[in-house]
């Protein structure tokens, strides 16, 4: 008997911020199986991450942090030439905050996962990958660094004796050497709903993806991230799960 | 042979922000015992924060948070009509935070006081009082939490199950019902060390302080609070000690 | 030949924050004839600014500064103790920055409504209210202080030798003083959209407003408010609009 | 009878923040001939603009704004990847609250220098020099923007029709190509005051700077910057306008 495949889901949730909603948080929930939850630097507030860890409680979702650059104007998304050992420190404090937030709902922090502009910062410099990865070492070093496969950070998350969790991106377009196209070219996002799942059950079930050149590249994923701040997310992470279902993959938490 | 009377000395620390200096901590640190450390919402940034957690754990000197309004340019000192519930929830991710910053230096934490305006609302506000600690019980309930005696600060921590330490100002001037007098008044700061150190040592030996109507009324503490960002507060700092050593006071952490 | 009844309808407008959307700007611009745009301080960037100033000057609405309390998180809705002088320095920074970007679109300034707590402090607080009215003198006398009918607002608008502008709002309730009924209590806000076009209509033809004890008061407003970020808003201001056609109200700008 | 040679001194100013301190204001003051005063994004607040404008007011000093990103933390000294667009919008904004202080106490705006990384990427990105200067075009064409010599800066501003100020850096080392060594790299700040002056009288009495690596550069430049927040710095001021007399350099505003 064949042993099934397997898969995480996350998704970045509780970046709304003081009267600001953000994302479908409410209606994606229920069908993800890992939260990334925003800590009040590039968005989230004290009120926002208590509300969004209770919600993954209630759904079993489990729960990680999401740290990002202090920019909440740029929420996160623009690149800042950051010294390491500040991007370290802040990490630590926010990482901080959220357990904090989570022990307060009797919640365990599972997992680490940086966000946008120092996501991707620290996919291609290692300098600020290790800083990351020294912040949650430093916290905790039982929780899982999410980042992009063969990339410097799930380098340093080994080399730091971390346990490191491969993601993949079902609705973003990959670069020939397996980075992500940026979001400023076009055709970095997919939004066509049945390529989405279709890119993101080769991904899972065949360790494929196909690059914006059109090549078809090997890649193995822990993780599916899915977004929920795009119009229809909820529907599209649905059906996300309905074509695993079809597939025989199954979706559990890391 | 009798007990020595004893007294925890404390101080606000690490309230520099990026690149602004505030306070004197390299001089004040090596003569206090407890350390309140900025956390980040009114002032203190991570890099502070764990600098400050540093120079705490150099000189043997117990670390606690010192959590308040999220008001940088206010300084936390601005009274804002605040909402219990996201008091609590601020405060859970602001002790988190240097919880977590204390955590990398392998430094505990011990001990929480509020800032500023949130201190003085909290000291004549039951709710706030109480949110305060809710924050602390839900992230620790064996750190202590610092309040002005007799007022609902302490009643709300004693109520919540925690270990509370009741704090007296050697430098400031109180009412005869036992608070302070508001810093926008008149002699609400007194500046003559003499008179700080006569004070500080009628308050710990004796049980007792001039209010400023000239009345004496029973004062019972546990700590000292000192200041560090006033000219000369390194000074006075040592002139208070040795105003103890005098009387037979030993200053020792709570 | 008699003089038709006229009412400008003023909307806050661009309280967006970087990546976060507020209220239904695009749908209610069309329909009011004064916009007051959030300066950065409360709400609102300079991409935000910029934009709305552009949306206002495209459907021929007049654009005013609409400061508050640098407090995004709270959405400046929480009172602060705030200095007089600092409220003072603080709007003329925030109209000047909003003057600036609406010069920069070749569109000029008319009009001035202080946001939320600042503006319900100083429907109360003569010193608050002279702070506002110092602000707008200082960075050009010729633009109309919007203010709380009766309220030291317009009479420190007033004294300040400002054009000032009474201002009523359709969905919220007053209290027999004329003051609005605080939202933190139930009944503060008219969600009935009839019950509200009744109330605007009688506001300014008749010069009359329902309190929430029953009472029917005079009520002599220059400007309706109408609200933009409640669910409904513009379909709403265009039943208002259709109301006052049907009663004979002409609506144009201040 | 020949001309005098002239030059501008420039300072950084009011970049104190909230209950924080930064240089030494008040002894500069009365030595410098334009002042480039902080508009709140990266340092100042609005007292602090006001209170700086005044000063400058009390000493006959010529008033500019010295807008930056809005990144309080990192003083604005750490690299953005900023879209041109945004940048403008934020320029416009900050110029337009400084110069609302500035008018509100009588005090003309004279130029725009452009602050840390802001001015530093704009020295050799030609999209962000051009949106400096648009921003500066469409607040007020009449204003002076400063520059690095024979940067795309200077090429922006003229291109814009804007009147340019080359800017030299009296205490800062210079690359061979004319650019300013990176403040992370040894040597990029000079200390020794009596190289300082030498270094300022050379480029502005002969138009000549030496570099890193020990070659003389043309440097030719209208206005020069000395720094208000290094220890010392008001000594040094005074110590650089007395060489200037030596000899024979005139010290005016622009």
């Amino acid at each position: 008997m064949s042993e099934r495949i397997v898969i995480d889901l996350n998704c970045d949730m509780g970046e709304s911020f003081g009267p600001w909603k953000m994302g479908a948080d409410d209606a994606v929930m229920p069908n993800i199986t890992s939260a990334n939850v925003a800590c009040g630097a590039h968005a989230g507030d004290p009120r926002v991450m208590r509300r969004t860890v209770r919600a993954a409680k209630q759904h079993g979702v489990s729960v990680g942090a999401h740290p990002g650059y202090a920019d909440l104007q740029g929420f996160g998304r623009r690149e800042i030439q950051a010294d390491p050992a500040e991007v370290e420190d802040s990490l630590i404090a926010q990482i901080g905050a959220l357990a904090a937030i989570a022990r307060a709902e009797s919640v365990p922090l599972r997992h680490v996962k940086a966000h946008g502009a120092l996501y991707n910062q620290a996919a291609r410099d290692r300098r600020l990958a290790a800083a990351i990865a020294a912040a949650i070492k430093a916290f905790d070093p039982s929780l899982v660094m999410f980042g992009l496969p063969k990339s410097p950070m799930i380098e340093a998350g080994v080399e730091a004796g971390l346990r490191v969790a491969a993601e993949g991106f079902a609705d973003r377009s990959y670069e020939p050497d397996g980075s992500l196209t940026p979001r400023s070219r076009p055709g970095a996002v997919i939004h066509d709903p049945e390529v989405v799942v279709e890119r993101a059950v080769r991904m899972i079930r065949d360790g494929i993806v196909l690059t914006v050149t059109g090549q078809e590249i090997p890649l193995k994923i822990d993780t599916l991230c899915v977004h929920g701040d795009t119009p229809g997310a909820a529907e599209l992470v649905k059906r996300i799960r309905a074509g695993f279902e079809a597939a025989g993959i199954q979706v559990r938490p890391f």
